[in-house]
């Protein structure tokens, strides 16, 4: 049974003995978040790497559902890890310079206390005598472990999915306790189409008659039949649609023969019945039941500022992360979380990565060249790695493909300037910010509050590996997340000609910047204009507008004079406008609307 | 138990009896697809309306699975059918004028031979006996009982969900006896994560204990726990994630009391657990397993070309609707039934209608506004309505927001010169065509091949109510569904401006046309040229360019040079060009590229 077909994310997963695993028992009763307690609980773990003298480089892992302790191998000889991809030495959670920790959560079945644990009051298992948890005790319980382990502060916290949700929960309650943290594939609390899955899941293992009310340990059978189709529903949604119709579509009346009493007339079939029927191998139905319920009372908020108010302490500096094609913690969800941030004036990262992996993805290959970069970058930036030299190596690259000017420029000429028109140490947002050429700038200069909004995923990569804060989304769609003159200054470098929604963009910049500063190209520059009326032809010039009609980025064209009659129509004050001419690298005072070809302006509402 | 939050497509169905039900017993044994037969066989239809005398009216409508016979309500003391929404006197489907059929489908369990049925060979009901069935011996059924009702050609046909693919499979294998096929929400097979859904469904049952293999009519207890679990698990698949979210966010924490032993902590769980104890009450876990599996079996190919061989017979006119948030039956699947149809010449009509209330969107009253005058428009015009008469009436409007001209332009005078350099009976494709208004001058023309491609859903509606017949389709996606050189002439009109990617949408349409027509503003106009010469300004001019710089819909600015040079840089052959100036009305020779605001070119490659 070593077919592609079946290999998941954690199909591989057996239920052997966790080799490295050490465990820390806790006298003091564990009171619960939804009242009652739990004594003499255990905490399963494992760990990676080093603690460093100072006790500065602790990472914490907390894992979803089905995981456990064994987040990688130990070496080679040892079983594979459920994030092996991520967690190792050389690797994005690079356990040669992180000291990682995976427990197992509370109510798991991998060792630490969960309902196949003895309950003390019984000497039987708790079975369905285990009380109700929610995040809350896990995270409590991950607490309580690090004290063990005598470390204060961590530099992150990781997780994905439910993972995530622990993550969140840390930053809720012990934000003192974190620099930063990171939360995949996650969201503030399930969508009601998750919980639904999650309730059916839930009662094919109610219903189970082997499930006797949960006290089926001593029984001849557990509720396999249950557990395998809640599993095999869960797998359903950890897949996409595109996923699942590359997996099955080439033969999907040709079955894999699998050992199992499952329905198997269609290839996806008998790859959920043997994904079902593994799962039972290492799982405990009640452990599931527990957990997923865990899972659904988790909820930080239905509004935003409910969530705001949730994430307010502290000042964790967070990395968020969701994958294009999930459909069961969307992307839509993880951009919630990062509006929430972005409302309380939290350092935040988001990257909303393509991917046609659904939710799965962070487990799997196919992503990683995103994923690892951005998770390396930002935990070498929080641990003080490289933020400063990366300024300055990369200061020269422009990616941004709606520059006006040639490949060739070693630096845009308008950032000179538009450096020079902020305030020392303002706090700035740049709109459209590429692979943060500018921020970096400002970031040397020592302005502390700076935010990059970028659409491209391999821009906002290179801003999170240059230690900068980024947003990654379209403009167009708003920036409602943003409060009312949230920042001292907001640029929009080169962007608005390429921006569908002139006027929506124009408003949001000015709402939520004091000063806002625009630049443009200036479509009335001579040469532009001669083009056009003495040849009859839509203008290039060299620099400025090189691009062909048929394919330019550019879809707005105006001159400074229109934007001059814009800003008056619209009421809105133009504090200084700076007019350059690129080509003779110089500012241009006689009649600009003619001599520039380009234009800065410094506005505000 | 009367709350909104319960009510659903189809939750207030019942089990009571069906008092307009007829039946039909056929003696001729059912030879069915999958080997095997069944004898003695039962249809129980109901009929509205009135057949005419030619017997031209009739309207077969296919139910889905868990449908029956009573599509609608027969009078005001009836009880609800499952589609009282489009069924009725002056409805989408207005039994006033059609004779509108709709018998309970083969496997079911509301009155035709399904496997609650009593085996003639045991005298016991079939259960595990039932054979497998298929779409197939659906339609055979349904074949057979026409011809007892002596209907020698449908109307049209009409089905959603599976009951579209029942309408496919007509097609199929009885083009010869349909002027029409309606299909909505449906595909040409599932998709891999729709049949996944299925196995799960089915697996729920089939463990469950009371399933005794299927032979559960004389026991004490019928499969209800599993079957309930299979409709919930269904439930969630027909409902959007956004109209989950409205349904249940509000208040998530409260369920509502329902009769049930299913999960009821959430407020979603109690609907679900609702609809899936209502659902036991009127529906047979064997009908369930074997129109699920048969809904799974269908299959009119893998690829593009076996699904437009399966469709090649006869020359049935098609109307595809699909919901843009409908997941179990993406519009991705009926485009690719609509691009099969394209492939083979047929006439077919596609609107993806706005909504957000998934799959179940065609049973619902959200859409209805779309929906209803997408059927009653295209069976009107089908029946020969209104056709003729839609054109000259609504000659005059113009919808286009990418028009250059005034809206008080009765008509656009680049349509008169497109009109004249259109061949008599050519064949014509019109990309981006508006509410039809060429393509309507076209058919007034007696033209016969005549299809239009339209982005603006109420533009779509518009073009089907008229009788034309369109497809609903960003042309920056492309044109792949037609062939090389499909139509003597691609019409496209004041659109390219307004198109993202200029070189693919003009490579696409020089290979689909023998001859193109491209009619377009001309940006070097004299008008134009000065006002940016000598203003300094983004021109605008009354007619041509009316637009403000920052909301233009224009995106591509260029000259009748500028389009000279592309077609020479791209081998592009230019048989002729009109020039206008539609200010003065008349037509320009001298400088054209100077002189005239719109240009007309013939071209081809």
């Amino acid at each position: 049974m070593n077919d592609e077909l079946f290999e998941s994310s954690d199909s591989v997963r057996s239920a052997e003995p966790l080799k490295y695993a050490r465990s820390v028992d806790f006298d003091e009763p564990l009171e619960l978040d939804q009242g009652g307690e739990l004594s003499n609980v255990t905490v399963v773990y494992e760990t990676y790497g080093r603690l460093n003298d100072d006790k500065s480089n602790a990472v914490l892992i907390c894992h979803a559902l089905s995981g456990d302790s064994h987040v990688a191998r130990h070496d080679e000889a040892d079983s594979p890890g459920w994030w092996d991809l991520a967690v190792g030495p050389g690797k994005a959670i690079d356990t040669d310079k992180y000291f990682v920790i995976c427990p197992n959560i509370l109510g798991g079945c991998r060792g630490t206390t969960g309902p196949n644990s003895i309950n003390p009051d019984t000497n039987t298992p708790y079975g369905a005598d285990f009380p109700t948890i929610t995040i809350a005790d896990m995270v409590e319980l991950q607490r309580r472990l690090l004290d063990r382990l005598g470390i204060e502060k961590l530099l992150a916290v990781v997780g994905g999915s439910m993972g995530g949700h622990q993550v969140l929960h840390w930053a809720v309650r012990f934000a003192y306790r974190l620099r930063g943290a990171i939360v995949i594939a996650t969201s503030a609390r399930l969508s009601s189409q998750a919980l639904a899955f999650d309730v059916v899941a839930r009662n094919a293992i109610l219903h189970d008659p082997d499930f006797r009310g949960g006290q089926y340990y001593d029984a001849k059978a557990a509720p396999n039949a249950g557990l395998a189709i809640a599993r095999m529903l869960g797998h359903i949604t950890y897949l996409s649609h595109e996923a699942m119709a590359r997996k099955f579509e080439a033969d999907r009346l040709q079955p894999r023969e699998a050992p199992t009493e499952f329905e198997k007339k269609f290839s996806v079939g008998s790859y959920l019945a043997y994904q079902g029927a593994k799962f039972v191998e290492r799982f405990d139905a009640n452990s599931y039941l527990a957990l997923s319920m865990a899972m659904d009372l988790f909820d930080l908020g239905k509004t935003g500022r409910e969530l705001s108010k949730a994430l307010a302490d502290g000042r964790v500096r967070w990395l968020v992360m969701s994958f294009s094609s999930d459909w069961l913690f969307s992307p839509r969800e993880s951009r919630q979380i990062v509006d929430a941030l972005i409302k309380t004036d939290k350092p935040v990262s988001y990257c909303n990565v393509t991917s046609d992996c659904g939710h799965d993805a962070f487990l799997l290959p196919g992503d990683l060249e995103s994923y690892d970069p951005l998770i390396s970058g930002f935990l070498d930036n929080l641990s003080g790695g490289r933020a400063e030299a990366a300024t300055v190596d990369e200061a020269g690259q422009d990616r941004s493909h709606t520059s006006i000017f040639h490949p060739e420029h070693p630096q845009r000429l308008d950032y000179d300037r538009i450096l020079e028109l902020i305030a020392p140490s303002a706090s700035v947002l740049d709109l459209g910010c590429g692979d943060g050429e500018l921020l970096g700038l400002l970031q040397h200069r020592g302005h502390e509050r700076i935010m990059g909004v970028e659409l491209d995923e391999k821009a906002v990569i290179a801003c999170v590996q240059r230690g900068l804060d980024v947003v990654h989304a379209d403009l167009n769609d708003g920036l409602a997340a943003f409060a009312d003159k949230q920042f001292d200054t907001v640029v929009l470098s080169q962007t608005l000609q390429a921006v569908r929604d002139v006027e929506g963009v124009m408003d949001d910049m000015l709402r939520v910047g004091r000063q806002c500063i625009v630049s443009f190209p200036n479509f009335a520059y001579h040469k532009l204009r001669k083009m056009l009326y003495e040849q009859g032809k839509a203008p290039e010039a060299p620099g400025v507008l090189h691009y062909r009609w048929f394919d330019t980025p550019n879809i707005r064209f105006f001159s400074i004079a229109d934007f001059h009659g814009f800003c008056r129509h619209r009421k809105i004050t133009v504090h200084r406008s700076v007019a350059l001419d690129t080509e003779a690298r110089q500012e241009v005072t006689d009649d600009p609307n003619l001599n520039a070809d380009l234009a800065i302006f410094v506005i505000s509402r």
